[in-house]
């Protein structure tokens, strides 16, 4: 009953409705802290080396089946809902060989029960040749919890319901999180289970006894911190958990020296990687595979997703990115949007109401102010004027452009793609570039300015009533124009 | 002393000036989740289907009746502040007939208590003939409130205040709210209320000595929660009810079957509609007539007034709708600005830096980037390119435009309204179009491209000191050109 | 030993490493509600009057003398750390004369204590005519604290470390900051510590002894508030004084008649004046020199920094202005961007999209939607069309422009620096302005429009299998062509 090296298989139990939910979503889609609620749990299976990872779905079925599909889990369907024994042993059956393994219950509502918890838990498991071993947790008042009652050893001999408890028990604090960590003989005692009780259901944890009745023993493994076993039944307990586990990354992040100014109001998930001394002004939300690397300060209610920040990169406030890569030294914003397959060299200004969408700037590039840069390369030190758009749309089909370094694109000036703009050409401001511009050229696609003198005075004349109402200074200026 | 028919008067005591609250605003016109305080009172008093509603003011009266006006009360001006039994009196007074009605005491300052809370009491009052009923509270200590005295018989017999109460007295938790329902002698007796005290103030608690003087018991109806007669007489008063309606909407908002990812941020007024498994990021307000349908997401930091979102619909974060009617399945933002008489049809886009006003944009048109769109109608399918303008002004007057199905438009081009653009047009990038085009026709309005060669070794050439210093990528260029 | 005239000297211990901040920035620099915590400790001792103030410095001290550079500080360096009392000796022999003057002790990591706290205690001190005042704090549970031990008198005898207490001393509550003031002795008394312990560090409590031994009573300051010498030491601690600071700051304001719609997410540094009914919508953030008059709004999620906003300013949520003064009535955002240098005048309109830089906009200019204004001056009544642009940068300078009074610009105008357009001037939409414009005249810089009929026909046609996937809506008319 030793070793190390036997195989885990993790069943997960995700079939219930969800009723209190009030959605269209099955209960276990539901997401926390930016992943679905059952998904977390596959997380934990995964990073605990599980071999096998069987999902027991049943109410929503297709959807949840849906939203795991790719993630390498075996499902298993509880066609009907006839209690958490049932539902195991749908889990279990549905694996082609189970024999020699062990097998460790989860739930699909419980995301907060971390990895490195259930790796202590069975190497406990191990370590003590355990054949059953419960997750527990203590509260101060465990009421309306399965208690354990634990014999002089400390092993379990019973978990008593709330219902059932004598005033002593209900006095115990220790109670049943309902997760399992068992031996392979589960599978087949699972088998055994009776569904001779009130509600005619059949219950998991008559494991317990049935493991005993073979003479095993049964033994707890407590957790720390009893949360981890917290539930969501409603959009509450939901935003409850959101809340609890944002602090506990929150506090992970502080420890290892990154500068929350709020941590209350910063949201950042767990697939999220932040070097020291990362500053995150107020209400900064921190999303999927993003990096910031060491010294990298983001300005407050900025939203990046999916991006790497290169050392010392400075990201002002109201900037949303997503999936772009800014190179080291850069600044970004307030007001930028940066969208996928944007990659900015070193040294990138990047300023308000900019928008960059499948584009590379290299190093130096500036565009301050204004400007929808898409499918298009940059050579270095190129300045986009305020206003420029590079037209990438015919209609149907997206174009690429290319623009050269040293390039000066004069405001306002429209890219009309696909177009190539050759190195230190110069853009003369206001021009529609509909041909392409030889390195060192200057390109002007523009009408020559003509003044119409004295035509402001017969313009403003001919509505002077709305004018003489709207705008006193010019009715002045009007008056004194005879 | 039965009958529900008896129609119901209510006189709302708004003549305080609230000292602590700081401000040249009368206390009761403080706003509280975006209605001021005694609009709470008038809406409560409306929901119960009051036949009358007096408002007594006092300080401020003036700007009071103006943020009531419209609102179909009665105002009745106290002139000196002679207590709150005068205050009544001025209120029931000013009621041509008050004959047989009941009527209700409610304050200008206790924005929380719910109309169907009232409603409870008025059905508990004519259920047991009450001729008064006072809403009572119990707290643990309810230090500084006149507490509640009752008899053997649960009747209430007096109110003791704080300074006068004995040691036993100031024990009771049961609080006095100041709220009363009476029957119609309240006028009557009111009048009958002394001044002889050391405040020389004619104080409405008295009423309940004349009642019982007319040989009628008093009855109290005890709140839940007594949260909902809390007032506020400051700034951080103002925040915590604030604070306390946020959560009781967030609350029931959640158990309706809406997410909010961060119900501490999120602030949703009391007028607002949402559907099932509508998903709120952080941040997000909602305000005014909004109605979101199911399945609506909005994104972090979105403030969104007044608006439809029909089924579907993602708005993006930083995003801010006003007046606007969304259709469903589309999609608005990041940084959108939707203003009032925005109507769009489904499958709407609208990207970043896009702000519309009075615009109709029919199914599937996309104005993705840069864009202003006013006053203006846009048939089905037409891309709006990045950087167009509809230039809708003339100085002083907004000209309407109307452009067809199926329209391209090119990017940083400019309809001059009034114009008409037909069905299938096509306007080539950089265009200021100030003709009508035809349906199918192709405008372009804009300078035809020359490119000057060697235009750039000889502009920078002349300012070589600036570029070495500032540009070392031109610099270099410079130089390799000779 | 009494009055109040003789000058005080502060020695500001900031030598500390902070490894718990696991920060490349010494701990005394890490910023609390936006000013490091060693330049809270030096602002307080220049509102107390201050003669010399001595910055003992250690870890970082290169860092920490540049950051304080130009506050007028001496510095005094620690090169090994033997202890608090061994820090005081090398700050207090930094000064050329202390003879004659009280000396304070503060410390670079304790951001919260007052200036006027620290004045009550310098009253106390000299008014007692104290040789030695200790501050100290009371805590329900001290525990970990140094612990005050009084004689009969109330004065100070001892303080005992948590490891050397006794259970009844473990009792105490009143606690030692650290925070000493004492008369011109200390320099000489201080030298007399000895190492002579089990850490083998000279220990600044020990001047307790050596002024009793001097047959001085030691009397302690005990704060109101212990929170005020609360220090961190840790990022999360950081955070913790953030929150502390904020509360304060923010009930200071809302006592002072500010509405803050949710005082939580609203940061005010303590740098920032506003008037009376300013009203503050969630998550605003007020930095630095930052000056609102009465009756200003400001829109959720706005950061302002450095700026001005004078009587009846509505700045819409989402905008950030660093550096603006904005004249009365002006309205601003949402989503503008107002940088340094930008003087609006009154009535003035900034909408959405918008950023001004260096820019003087006078009485009732309009710039509503699109546009970048940098380095110009627009005379007063001027209407700034959507999408214009002021290019202001030649590739290596900004140059200034002009722009008149009453003038109209067209939407998406460029006005190419520099350049000086005259009163009531008129551009015509889609220029761009290379040349000036005299008084009164139109400026027309763009191509002229022609219309080629049956030109989408042809276009669509040439890529009609995409349109028939992508365009439904054109397909059909494409159809409809033949």
């Amino acid at each position: 009953m030793t070793g190390n090296k036997r195989p885990l298989d993790v069943v997960i139990l995700a079939a219930g409705q969800g009723t209190r939910m009030n959605s269209a979503l099955p209960k276990v889609l539901h997401p926390v802290a930016g992943r679905p609620m059952v998904a977390w749990a596959v997380k934990a299976a995964r990073e605990l080396g599980a071999r096998n990872v069987v999902v027991v779905t049943g109410h929503g079925a297709e959807q949840v089946e849906a939203a795991l599909a790719g993630h390498g889990v075996v499902f298993a369907r509880q066609e009907q809902r006839l209690g958490t024994g049932h539902a195991f042993i749908c889990g279990i059956d549905a694996l082609e060989d189970h024999a020699g393994a062990d097998v460790l219950v989860l739930y699909g509502d419980t995301p907060m029960l971390r990895a490195g918890t259930l790796e202590a838990m069975l190497e406990d498991h191990r370590g003590r040749g355990s054949a059953l071993t419960l997750l527990t947790g203590e509260l101060p008042d465990a009421t309306g919890y399965g208690r354990i009652i634990r014999d002089s050893q400390g092993d379990v001999v019973r978990i008593v319901e709330q219902k059932d408890a004598t005033r002593e028990e209900a006095q115990v604090g220790e109670f049943n999180s309902g997760v399992y960590l068992m031996d392979s003989r589960a599978a087949e005692l699972a088998h055994r289970i009776s569904n001779d009780n009130a509600a005619g259901e059949y219950y998991l944890t008559d494991l317990l006894g049935l493991y005993r009745a073979e003479g095993e023993a049964a033994h707890a493994f407590k957790l720390t911190d009893p949360d981890e076993v917290m539930g969501a039944n409603d959009r509450a307990g939901l935003a409850e958990l959101e809340t609890i586990l944002r602090r506990r990354i929150n506090a992970a992040h502080m420890a290892a020296g990154v500068t929350l100014h709020d941590p209350d109001t910063t949201r950042i998930e767990d697939t999220v990687t932040l070097g020291r001394d990362v500053t995150l002004e107020p209400g900064v939300i921190l999303r999927g595979q993003t990096r910031l690397a060491s010294g990298v300060t983001v300005g407050a209610y900025s939203v990046v997703t999916d991006s790497v920040l290169e050392a010392g990169v400075v990201v002002k406030a109201h900037s949303v990115l997503e999936g772009a890569h800014v190179g080291a030294g850069s600044d970004v914003g307030p007001f930028a949007r940066l969208r996928p397959g944007t990659v900015l060299g070193t040294g990138v200004h990047i300023g308000n109401f900019v928008e960059t969408k499948n584009a590379r700037l290299d190093a130096g590039v500036k565009a301050g102010h204004l400007a929808y840069l898409g499918d298009v390369q940059i050579g270095a030190e190129t300045n986009v004027g305020a206003g420029t758009i590079v037209a990438n749309y015919d209609g149907v089909n997206k174009h690429p452009s290319h623009i050269g370094a040293g390039v000066f694109i004069g405001s306002n000036s429209t890219i009309i793609a696909p177009r190539t703009v050759g190195d230190a050409a110069f853009i003369a401001a206001g021009s529609a570039v509909h041909d392409d511009v030889p390195e060192g050229a200057m390109a002007v696609a523009r009408g020559k300015q003509r003044n119409l003198e004295g035509w402001s005075r017969r313009y403003w004349g001919g509505m002077r009533d709305r004018v003489q109402q709207k705008l006193p200074w010019l009715a002045g200026w009007l008056e004194r124009q005879g």
